[in-house]
Protein backbone atom coordinates (compact mmCIF):
# COMPACT_ATOMS: atom_id res chain seq x y z
CA UNK A 1 0.00 0.00 0.00
CA UNK A 2 1.17 3.11 -0.96
CA UNK A 3 2.47 6.10 1.90
CA UNK A 4 -0.05 8.72 2.01
CA UNK A 5 2.39 11.14 2.58
CA UNK A 6 4.07 9.84 -0.59
CA UNK A 7 1.09 11.70 -2.11
CA UNK A 8 1.35 14.83 -0.49
CA UNK A 9 3.16 17.37 -1.75
CA UNK A 10 5.36 20.00 -0.20
CA UNK A 11 5.50 23.72 -1.27
CA UNK A 12 8.63 25.84 0.13
CA UNK A 13 8.04 29.23 1.52
CA UNK A 14 3.94 29.81 1.12
CA UNK A 15 2.10 31.25 2.13
CA UNK A 16 5.64 33.28 3.35
CA UNK A 17 9.34 32.45 3.58
CA UNK A 18 10.02 29.41 6.29
CA UNK A 19 6.33 27.97 5.74
CA UNK A 20 6.33 24.42 4.13
CA UNK A 21 3.05 24.05 3.27
CA UNK A 22 1.31 20.83 2.93
CA UNK A 23 -0.38 20.32 -0.49
CA UNK A 24 -3.53 17.91 -0.04
CA UNK A 25 -4.63 18.14 -3.81
CA UNK A 26 -2.24 16.45 -5.06
CA UNK A 27 -3.52 13.37 -2.59
CA UNK A 28 -7.22 14.42 -3.48
CA UNK A 29 -6.33 14.15 -7.08
CA UNK A 30 -4.61 10.73 -6.83
CA UNK A 31 -7.63 8.15 -7.37
CA UNK A 32 -6.14 5.53 -4.75
CA UNK A 33 -4.64 7.62 -2.16
CA UNK A 34 -8.33 9.69 -1.61
CA UNK A 35 -9.44 6.69 -1.51
CA UNK A 36 -7.06 5.48 0.92
CA UNK A 37 -7.59 8.07 2.98
CA UNK A 38 -11.00 8.21 3.31
CA UNK A 39 -11.38 5.01 4.68
CA UNK A 40 -8.59 5.57 6.82
CA UNK A 41 -10.35 8.71 8.57
CA UNK A 42 -13.74 6.27 8.78
CA UNK A 43 -11.88 3.11 10.03
CA UNK A 44 -11.73 3.94 13.88
CA UNK A 45 -14.96 4.64 14.07
CA UNK A 46 -16.25 1.03 12.43
CA UNK A 47 -19.49 -0.13 14.00
CA UNK A 48 -20.28 3.59 15.53
CA UNK A 49 -23.56 5.40 15.06
CA UNK A 50 -22.92 8.58 13.23
CA UNK A 51 -25.91 10.27 11.80
CA UNK A 52 -23.81 13.20 10.40
CA UNK A 53 -20.52 14.41 9.34
CA UNK A 54 -19.04 18.05 9.27
CA UNK A 55 -16.74 19.68 6.99
CA UNK A 56 -14.91 23.16 7.37
CA UNK A 57 -14.54 25.48 4.65
CA UNK A 58 -13.06 25.01 1.99
CA UNK A 59 -11.04 21.60 1.56
CA UNK A 60 -12.81 20.25 4.70
CA UNK A 61 -15.67 19.81 2.17
CA UNK A 62 -13.82 18.14 -0.41
CA UNK A 63 -13.22 15.15 2.11
CA UNK A 64 -15.99 15.60 4.09
CA UNK A 65 -17.87 15.12 0.98
CA UNK A 66 -16.52 11.79 0.18
CA UNK A 67 -16.60 10.49 3.68
CA UNK A 68 -20.48 11.41 4.14
CA UNK A 69 -20.71 9.49 0.71
CA UNK A 70 -18.30 6.71 2.43
CA UNK A 71 -21.06 6.44 5.43
CA UNK A 72 -24.52 6.96 3.72
CA UNK A 73 -25.21 10.03 5.80
CA UNK A 74 -25.68 13.92 5.63
CA UNK A 75 -23.22 16.58 5.32
CA UNK A 76 -22.66 19.80 7.25
CA UNK A 77 -20.97 22.60 6.37
CA UNK A 78 -18.98 24.74 8.53
CA UNK A 79 -18.77 27.68 7.08
CA UNK A 80 -17.27 31.06 6.87
CA UNK A 81 -18.86 34.12 7.98
CA UNK A 82 -21.69 35.20 5.92
CA UNK A 83 -21.75 32.46 3.34
CA UNK A 84 -24.92 30.70 4.95
CA UNK A 85 -28.16 31.37 3.59
CA UNK A 86 -30.36 30.89 6.69
CA UNK A 87 -30.04 31.23 10.57
CA UNK A 88 -26.72 30.53 11.73
CA UNK A 89 -25.07 29.47 14.79
CA UNK A 90 -21.74 31.34 14.92
CA UNK A 91 -18.30 30.91 16.67
CA UNK A 92 -15.49 33.27 16.93
CA UNK A 93 -11.67 32.13 16.54
CA UNK A 94 -8.17 33.27 16.67
CA UNK A 95 -6.02 33.66 13.73
CA UNK A 96 -2.40 34.72 14.10
CA UNK A 97 -3.64 38.30 13.96
CA UNK A 98 -6.68 39.06 14.69
CA UNK A 99 -9.85 36.77 14.78
CA UNK A 100 -12.50 35.33 12.24
CA UNK A 101 -15.32 33.18 12.52
CA UNK A 102 -16.84 29.61 11.42
CA UNK A 103 -21.01 29.13 10.86
CA UNK A 104 -23.87 26.33 10.80
CA UNK A 105 -27.23 26.66 9.88
CA UNK A 106 -29.25 26.67 13.52
CA UNK A 107 -31.13 23.64 12.18
CA UNK A 108 -28.03 21.66 10.56
CA UNK A 109 -28.02 19.22 13.75
CA UNK A 110 -30.93 17.87 15.58
CA UNK A 111 -30.03 17.69 19.08
CA UNK A 112 -28.65 14.55 20.33
CA UNK A 113 -26.92 13.75 16.69
CA UNK A 114 -23.67 11.84 16.61
CA UNK A 115 -21.77 14.10 14.10
CA UNK A 116 -17.73 13.15 13.24
CA UNK A 117 -16.24 16.31 12.11
CA UNK A 118 -13.53 16.20 8.85
CA UNK A 119 -10.86 18.60 7.48
CA UNK A 120 -7.70 17.99 5.66
CA UNK A 121 -5.27 19.39 8.24
CA UNK A 122 -4.65 20.39 12.07
CA UNK A 123 -2.50 23.19 12.71
CA UNK A 124 -3.34 24.43 15.86
CA UNK A 125 -6.81 23.43 16.15
CA UNK A 126 -8.31 27.15 16.15
CA UNK A 127 -10.88 26.37 13.66
CA UNK A 128 -11.83 22.71 14.74
CA UNK A 129 -12.41 24.06 18.33
CA UNK A 130 -15.09 26.49 16.68
CA UNK A 131 -16.62 23.75 14.64
CA UNK A 132 -16.73 22.01 18.24
CA UNK A 133 -18.38 24.15 19.81
CA UNK A 134 -21.00 25.19 16.96
CA UNK A 135 -22.03 21.90 16.86
CA UNK A 136 -22.32 21.60 20.27
CA UNK A 137 -24.19 24.65 20.27
CA UNK A 138 -26.45 23.16 18.39
CA UNK A 139 -26.83 20.08 20.53
CA UNK A 140 -24.73 17.48 18.15
CA UNK A 141 -22.71 14.88 20.09
CA UNK A 142 -18.92 15.41 18.38
CA UNK A 143 -18.02 11.50 18.61
CA UNK A 144 -14.61 12.47 16.71
CA UNK A 145 -12.51 14.47 14.38
CA UNK A 146 -10.54 12.96 11.21
CA UNK A 147 -8.01 14.87 9.54
CA UNK A 148 -5.31 14.08 6.85
CA UNK A 149 -2.60 16.26 7.87
CA UNK A 150 -1.68 16.85 11.66
CA UNK A 151 1.35 19.29 12.41
CA UNK A 152 1.80 18.19 15.98
CA UNK A 153 4.01 21.17 16.88
CA UNK A 154 1.36 23.23 16.70
CA UNK A 155 -0.68 21.44 19.34
CA UNK A 156 -4.03 21.54 17.54
CA UNK A 157 -4.74 17.20 18.10
CA UNK A 158 -4.10 17.91 21.94
CA UNK A 159 -6.28 20.89 22.02
CA UNK A 160 -9.60 18.97 20.12
CA UNK A 161 -8.59 16.08 22.75
CA UNK A 162 -8.78 18.14 25.88
CA UNK A 163 -12.45 19.27 24.42
CA UNK A 164 -13.37 15.38 25.33
CA UNK A 165 -12.95 14.89 21.13
CA UNK A 166 -10.84 11.73 19.75
CA UNK A 167 -8.72 12.62 17.10
CA UNK A 168 -7.55 10.83 14.23
CA UNK A 169 -5.18 12.35 11.46
CA UNK A 170 -3.16 9.72 8.94
CA UNK A 171 0.51 11.44 8.73
CA UNK A 172 2.39 14.05 10.50
CA UNK A 173 4.94 16.36 10.21
CA UNK A 174 6.99 17.63 12.73
CA UNK A 175 8.87 20.60 12.98
CA UNK A 176 5.89 21.42 10.36
CA UNK B 1 -38.87 7.98 -4.05
CA UNK B 2 -38.75 11.49 -2.28
CA UNK B 3 -38.60 14.39 -4.52
CA UNK B 4 -34.81 15.89 -4.67
CA UNK B 5 -36.91 19.37 -4.66
CA UNK B 6 -38.91 18.54 -1.51
CA UNK B 7 -35.10 18.57 -0.20
CA UNK B 8 -34.07 22.02 -1.07
CA UNK B 9 -35.06 24.74 0.81
CA UNK B 10 -36.14 27.97 -0.58
CA UNK B 11 -35.37 31.65 0.94
CA UNK B 12 -36.86 34.33 -0.41
CA UNK B 13 -35.41 37.80 -0.91
CA UNK B 14 -31.29 36.14 -0.58
CA UNK B 15 -29.17 37.58 -1.22
CA UNK B 16 -31.28 40.79 -1.88
CA UNK B 17 -34.92 41.45 -2.71
CA UNK B 18 -36.67 39.57 -5.35
CA UNK B 19 -34.19 36.64 -5.18
CA UNK B 20 -35.39 33.34 -4.40
CA UNK B 21 -32.09 31.85 -3.10
CA UNK B 22 -32.25 27.70 -3.76
CA UNK B 23 -30.44 26.08 -0.51
CA UNK B 24 -28.95 23.01 -1.18
CA UNK B 25 -27.66 22.46 2.88
CA UNK B 26 -30.99 20.79 3.16
CA UNK B 27 -30.38 18.65 0.91
CA UNK B 28 -26.48 17.47 1.47
CA UNK B 29 -27.98 17.48 4.87
CA UNK B 30 -30.66 14.87 4.23
CA UNK B 31 -28.97 11.12 3.90
CA UNK B 32 -31.19 9.78 1.53
CA UNK B 33 -31.45 12.63 -0.75
CA UNK B 34 -27.50 13.47 -0.59
CA UNK B 35 -27.17 9.79 -1.75
CA UNK B 36 -29.91 10.14 -4.38
CA UNK B 37 -28.48 13.17 -5.53
CA UNK B 38 -25.05 11.85 -5.80
CA UNK B 39 -26.49 8.81 -7.51
CA UNK B 40 -28.23 10.77 -10.21
CA UNK B 41 -25.29 13.02 -10.93
CA UNK B 42 -23.14 9.71 -11.77
CA UNK B 43 -26.24 7.57 -13.62
CA UNK B 44 -26.22 9.56 -17.15
CA UNK B 45 -22.52 8.29 -17.50
CA UNK B 46 -22.85 4.78 -16.29
CA UNK B 47 -20.10 2.95 -18.11
CA UNK B 48 -18.54 5.81 -19.71
CA UNK B 49 -14.65 5.60 -18.52
CA UNK B 50 -14.25 8.96 -16.37
CA UNK B 51 -10.89 9.76 -14.49
CA UNK B 52 -11.27 12.41 -12.53
CA UNK B 53 -13.84 14.63 -10.92
CA UNK B 54 -13.39 18.51 -10.98
CA UNK B 55 -15.36 20.54 -8.66
CA UNK B 56 -15.91 24.05 -8.25
CA UNK B 57 -15.47 25.68 -4.99
CA UNK B 58 -17.10 25.96 -2.37
CA UNK B 59 -20.09 23.85 -2.99
CA UNK B 60 -18.91 21.78 -5.57
CA UNK B 61 -16.43 20.36 -3.26
CA UNK B 62 -19.19 19.14 -1.33
CA UNK B 63 -20.81 17.12 -4.52
CA UNK B 64 -18.16 16.71 -6.05
CA UNK B 65 -15.71 14.76 -3.24
CA UNK B 66 -19.00 12.73 -2.93
CA UNK B 67 -19.29 11.78 -7.00
CA UNK B 68 -15.43 11.45 -7.06
CA UNK B 69 -15.50 8.62 -4.16
CA UNK B 70 -19.01 7.20 -5.43
CA UNK B 71 -16.79 6.80 -9.26
CA UNK B 72 -13.50 6.17 -6.80
CA UNK B 73 -11.51 8.32 -8.66
CA UNK B 74 -9.28 11.63 -7.83
CA UNK B 75 -10.67 14.52 -7.46
CA UNK B 76 -9.49 18.48 -9.02
CA UNK B 77 -10.29 21.44 -7.29
CA UNK B 78 -11.66 24.41 -9.19
CA UNK B 79 -10.95 27.38 -7.05
CA UNK B 80 -11.23 30.87 -6.46
CA UNK B 81 -8.32 32.89 -7.38
CA UNK B 82 -4.94 32.64 -4.89
CA UNK B 83 -6.01 30.03 -3.08
CA UNK B 84 -4.50 27.30 -5.16
CA UNK B 85 -0.56 27.07 -3.78
CA UNK B 86 0.79 25.66 -6.85
CA UNK B 87 1.39 26.96 -10.28
CA UNK B 88 -1.81 27.40 -11.88
CA UNK B 89 -4.19 27.97 -14.82
CA UNK B 90 -6.33 30.79 -14.77
CA UNK B 91 -9.97 31.73 -16.64
CA UNK B 92 -11.85 34.78 -16.06
CA UNK B 93 -15.61 35.22 -16.02
CA UNK B 94 -18.01 37.61 -15.91
CA UNK B 95 -20.12 39.10 -12.53
CA UNK B 96 -23.12 40.94 -13.13
CA UNK B 97 -20.65 43.98 -11.67
CA UNK B 98 -17.12 43.21 -12.95
CA UNK B 99 -15.57 40.23 -13.60
CA UNK B 100 -13.88 37.09 -11.49
CA UNK B 101 -10.85 34.22 -11.90
CA UNK B 102 -11.15 30.31 -11.57
CA UNK B 103 -7.98 28.43 -11.17
CA UNK B 104 -6.73 24.85 -11.03
CA UNK B 105 -3.25 23.49 -10.83
CA UNK B 106 -1.51 22.98 -14.19
CA UNK B 107 -0.57 19.47 -13.62
CA UNK B 108 -4.22 19.22 -12.13
CA UNK B 109 -5.33 16.65 -15.41
CA UNK B 110 -3.08 14.79 -17.47
CA UNK B 111 -3.51 15.40 -21.06
CA UNK B 112 -6.18 13.22 -22.42
CA UNK B 113 -8.03 12.62 -19.18
CA UNK B 114 -11.83 12.43 -19.07
CA UNK B 115 -12.86 14.89 -16.39
CA UNK B 116 -16.80 14.88 -14.92
CA UNK B 117 -17.43 18.27 -13.88
CA UNK B 118 -19.62 19.03 -10.52
CA UNK B 119 -21.25 21.76 -8.93
CA UNK B 120 -24.71 22.30 -6.81
CA UNK B 121 -25.87 25.03 -9.20
CA UNK B 122 -25.97 26.40 -12.82
CA UNK B 123 -27.31 29.45 -13.11
CA UNK B 124 -25.90 31.94 -16.36
CA UNK B 125 -22.71 28.94 -16.85
CA UNK B 126 -20.31 31.91 -16.51
CA UNK B 127 -18.20 29.98 -13.82
CA UNK B 128 -19.13 26.65 -15.43
CA UNK B 129 -17.47 27.89 -18.83
CA UNK B 130 -14.37 29.01 -17.36
CA UNK B 131 -13.90 26.24 -15.61
CA UNK B 132 -14.71 24.06 -18.73
CA UNK B 133 -12.07 26.43 -20.31
CA UNK B 134 -9.61 25.91 -17.77
CA UNK B 135 -9.50 22.16 -17.77
CA UNK B 136 -9.54 22.06 -21.60
CA UNK B 137 -6.26 24.19 -21.78
CA UNK B 138 -4.75 21.57 -18.98
CA UNK B 139 -5.58 19.02 -21.80
CA UNK B 140 -8.42 17.10 -20.34
CA UNK B 141 -11.74 15.63 -22.03
CA UNK B 142 -14.82 17.48 -19.98
CA UNK B 143 -17.09 14.48 -21.04
CA UNK B 144 -20.01 16.14 -18.93
CA UNK B 145 -21.61 18.52 -16.44
CA UNK B 146 -23.85 17.98 -13.74
CA UNK B 147 -25.40 19.89 -10.84
CA UNK B 148 -28.09 19.23 -8.79
CA UNK B 149 -30.37 22.27 -9.44
CA UNK B 150 -30.38 24.20 -12.95
CA UNK B 151 -32.08 28.09 -13.74
CA UNK B 152 -33.46 27.50 -17.18
CA UNK B 153 -33.98 30.90 -17.19
CA UNK B 154 -30.41 32.07 -17.57
CA UNK B 155 -29.44 29.74 -20.04
CA UNK B 156 -26.73 28.51 -18.44
CA UNK B 157 -26.99 24.63 -19.22
CA UNK B 158 -27.35 25.79 -23.11
CA UNK B 159 -24.25 27.53 -22.96
CA UNK B 160 -22.53 24.50 -21.35
CA UNK B 161 -23.92 22.46 -23.82
CA UNK B 162 -22.87 24.98 -26.50
CA UNK B 163 -19.23 24.68 -25.60
CA UNK B 164 -20.05 20.42 -26.81
CA UNK B 165 -20.33 19.38 -22.81
CA UNK B 166 -23.47 17.28 -22.07
CA UNK B 167 -25.43 18.97 -19.20
CA UNK B 168 -27.44 17.19 -16.43
CA UNK B 169 -29.51 18.48 -14.01
CA UNK B 170 -31.60 17.00 -11.23
CA UNK B 171 -34.19 19.83 -10.31
CA UNK B 172 -35.27 22.97 -12.16
CA UNK B 173 -36.91 26.37 -11.44
CA UNK B 174 -38.43 28.02 -14.09
CA UNK B 175 -39.03 32.03 -13.63
CA UNK B 176 -36.25 31.03 -10.63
Amino acid sequence: MQSLKDAIRTIADYPKPGIQFRDVTTLLGDARAFRQAVDAMVQPHAGAKIDKVAGIEARGFILGGAVAHQLSVGFVPVRKKGKLPHTTLSQSYELEYGVDEVEIHTDAVAPGETVLLVDDLIATGGTAEAAIRLLRQAGANVIGASFVVDLPDLGGARRVEALGVPCVSLVAYEGH
